[in-house]
């Protein structure tokens, strides 16, 4: 009988992962199987595992609750089963379990710790060489990301036109020497000179993606990983269903265990001519059979929404389809789908040729708090000329922008909102006025006035609370205490734009 | 057989004005009437005449051609018709005519010159005293501006509390001493404490508003007169449908001879709580009926637009309706109700509270170039704080924002259109294109950026025609020659919010 190899002992919401040993002849991805379960006081988990080249198998179990847990490992090499037995300690410190939808409309841990999604976008900042990822987690790391949306395959379009780390299969790609920024768009979504063998994966590209995912569970960013895309050259976005079942199946057992893993089906989907809805609808249906720990499930647009009342969403990953009203549309989003609104596009900061990449870092941040202040969640992308053609959108890399360094308050600010999460509440037609999701709080309001500009404001909310009201300039990072305040008050504001109001219950009576 | 007084000789679209002596005992503005006939070679109009005090009777024509006229005043104090004969000269330089809407969404004057309004509003300008008065023509002599939207009745709202110079009925004002911009909106609409004869103008009132017609004339700027409006503590607002019939039988035998008159019924006609529309399509038969001269009639909404598809509604004046997308808007107005799209009303460049008065100058410039590249007109106000409560969006005075200075370019531009008019052009997605609104010119594109900021853009229009490129910054208000390009080319941009680009055919074919 074969001997498993696995730890004794693993976290909550941590990775145990069972190695056995099993043939390397023929084709293993398609002609073996190895699956498992995972059971503790709490759980009864199947799942399955995945070749990993060089005669490795893996299986791989996220706990959700702590004590003794056994498995029993089948395969198709095996004679029999292989069973063992593990203890699953507390999270550590900073670790608080996958992130859920919480109170509707937004998120949380699952330790209950409220989630406030501050995202970016890097397509493919995992695929490029060593050094450029390092400097692009360190980036993270001194940002106030908690979420990145980045692709598993490699990217083709303007400004990416050079070749991934590495390639998902076996085979050999077309000569990107070809190609230039007026001829790519020829290119996309073809297969000639492309020679892959769609049935054997290369497994050192997806352990390089493991690595990163668990880069930045370290530092505690959700990777949303958009599965498909249709930015390609070498033919992943037009394989054959059967050839898609087989990605998403590895891609699946590779990935589910990891808890900071978001699904994204597919970055702009719409215009992904290859895939019909039902396509869509099918591989939601193979990520709900086959991650047994229920990570987010989104699909992104190019213009057309998607069903987002689709039971499998869990939130709707919104590209703004207006010039002009983008973060404004959160509250009927809200409306519609009752559903989280994360804003995974909003355009991006930068001054490409591109509209949608070319805003100011003013207009960004101004999309952050529109979107947070209605109850959403904003994303951010950069989208800089430089030489080297390093944009912070694709390539990760460094930050140029002036929107990121800003963004670190709105998040201190969203995470002290009492309960879980804003709603956007009609306090007046020109100013965008959030207050926390559910009732029973002590009074509590985020205004934010955008592009507008007072040089004050009055407010009268009730004659009995005591009100402690900040002055927040979102763009120079300051909070400034105006005092408490009774009954009908006023508060003097700079005439300039950005500026925000947050009004707090202190105290219980006025006197 | 009485004696009229009146001038030998008239330009064309001048002001004859025909004076007569009658009684003025009793009330003359109800118990008595004065009408003339004046003909031409090209025209006979029966216009009416009004009573203006001291025993004096007037009627006005403006003749729209030239040569020799006759006319022939009846009244109802006279035993028999007096008759007179004049000539028309040629318009002097400068005089236009009154300005048509022409090309369905555009305006010329009558002689044909094209007509780019670049409008303000300065509600009751001509209602303060005499310096200021004179400081706000100063002011609107060095702008940019060719309409001014203004009330003929004053104005009771926030900010604008004081005595008007004059009211337009003989009597007496409720005590505004009372009035803080705490309660001021308690009297809105009301009557009380005001003692007015409506049976009983005050022609001084209205002499006064004539001659600041005639300034404004003077400076080539059209006056956009708001014959009605809510914002009143008189009861103007409110007064029985046969007062109102006085007044505006009133208002139009005095103003519609001059040729720089526009009628705008009402400011925010929906707030306007004591007004049917039945109200409006009568006030809007009565100019049809008596203004001989057809000026431009339009009725400016709060929230609710008119049905600006009525016909005698002869161009949409429009308050936007979103916080977010307001020029943006003109594409669509203009589709609905194919007519010239005026925006009187996208917020005004301020600080004060409210959010209608607060947009910043870059703002503010910015949706002056969205309408006017789409196609419509924008209209400017200005509501900056100032300690002595003189905001030129009321008062006039002098300009003290950013946007103002900055409009002469785009007027400039405007007036170099081949033909008249522009209308958008779908070019692309991310840019706000115009061509002339007529086919059969040379091709001439006004492409605009907005808050967009490409660092280059490349075009391809055809491989044929030479192009001269200006690049145009509508913040500094520069406009760089960028060369002639054939077929594909690349124009190299600052990266800058606020850029447009003029593409024109310069010579026939490329080499």
């Amino acid at each position: 009988m074969e001997q498993a190899k696995f730890s004794g002992a693993v976290e909550r919401w941590g990775v145990q992962e069972v190695r056995l040993d099993g043939p390397n002849d023929g084709n293993p991805f398609v002609e073996q199987w190895v699956r498992g379960e995972f059971s503790g006081s709490g759980e009864t988990v199947r799942t399955e595992g995945f070749y990993d080249g060089d005669g490795r198998y893996i299986v791989r179990f996220m706990p959700s609750f702590e004590g003794r847990y056994t498995f029993c490992l089948t395969a198709s090499f095996l004679d029999g089963p292989v069973a063992g037995i593990f203890t699953v300690s507390p999270a550590s410190a900073g670790n608080h379990g996958p992130v859920r939808v919480h109170n509707t409309w937004h998120f949380a841990y699952e330790d209950g710790t409220p989630y406030y999604s501050i995202g970016t976008t890097c397509y493919v900042w995992a695929l490029q060489d060593d050094a450029r990822i390092a400097q692009t987690l360190e980036t993270l790391r001194h940002s106030a990301f908690n979420k990145i949306r980045f692709c598993l395959l490699p990217k083709h379009y303007d400004y990416n036109l050079g070749e991934p780390r590495s390639y998902p299969y076996e085979g050999t790609p077309m000569d990107s020497s070809v190609l230039t920024s007026e001829n790519f768009n020829d290119y996309t979504g073809k297969t000639e000179g492309n020679h892959w063998d769609f049935a054997r994966f290369n497994p050192e590209h997806f352990r390089h993606l493991e690595a990163c995912v668990l880069e930045l569970q370290k530092l505690g960013i959700e990777a949303d990983l958009i599965v498909m895309h249709p930015y390609d050259r070498w033919g992943f976005s037009c394989m054959t269903r059967e050839q898609d079942d087989l990605y998403w199946k590895y891609v699946l057992a590779r990935f589910s265990a990891y808890r900071n893993v978001w699904w994204s089906l597919a970055n702009e989907y719409d215009i992904m001519r290859a895939k019909t809805v039902a396509d869509w609808e099918h591989y939601a249906a193979l990520i709900c059979a086959l991650d047994p720990y229920r990570h987010l499930r989104s699909i992104h647009q190019c213009i057309h929404l998607y069903d987002h009342s689709r039971p499998w969403i869990t939130h709707c990953s919104i590209q703004r389809v207006d010039l002009y009203k983008t973060a404004e549309a959160t509250d009927e989003l809200r409306e519609r789908y009752r559903k989280p609104v994360v804003l995974d596009e909003i355009a991006y900061e930068g001054d490409i040729q591109h509209g949608w990449g070319n805003i100011s870092g003013e207009e960004m941040l101004r999309r952050f708090w529109e979107a947070a202040c209605r109850g959403g969640y904003p994303g951010h992308g950069e989208t800089y000329l430089c030489p080297e053609n390093v944009l912070w959108w694709s390539h990760g890399g460094v930050l140029r922008g002036e929107s990121p360094k800003r963004f670190g308050l709105l998040r201190e600010i969203l995470s002290q909102t009492p309960g879980t999460g804003l709603r956007p509440h009609p306090l007046s037609w020109d100013c965008i006025c959030a207050v926390p999701q559910e009732d029973g709080h002590e009074l509590y309001y985020l205004i934010y006035f955008s592009f507008m500009r007072p040089s004050f404001r009055e407010f009268h909310f009730d004659d009995e609370t005591p009100l402690r009201v900040e002055i927040i300039d979102t763009w120079e990072g300051t909070v400034r205490d105006a005092g408490v305040h009774c009954g009908k008050f006023r508060v003097e504001l700079p005439g300039k734009p950005y500026m925000a109001l947050r009004i707090m219950q202190e105290g219980s009576v006025c006197r």
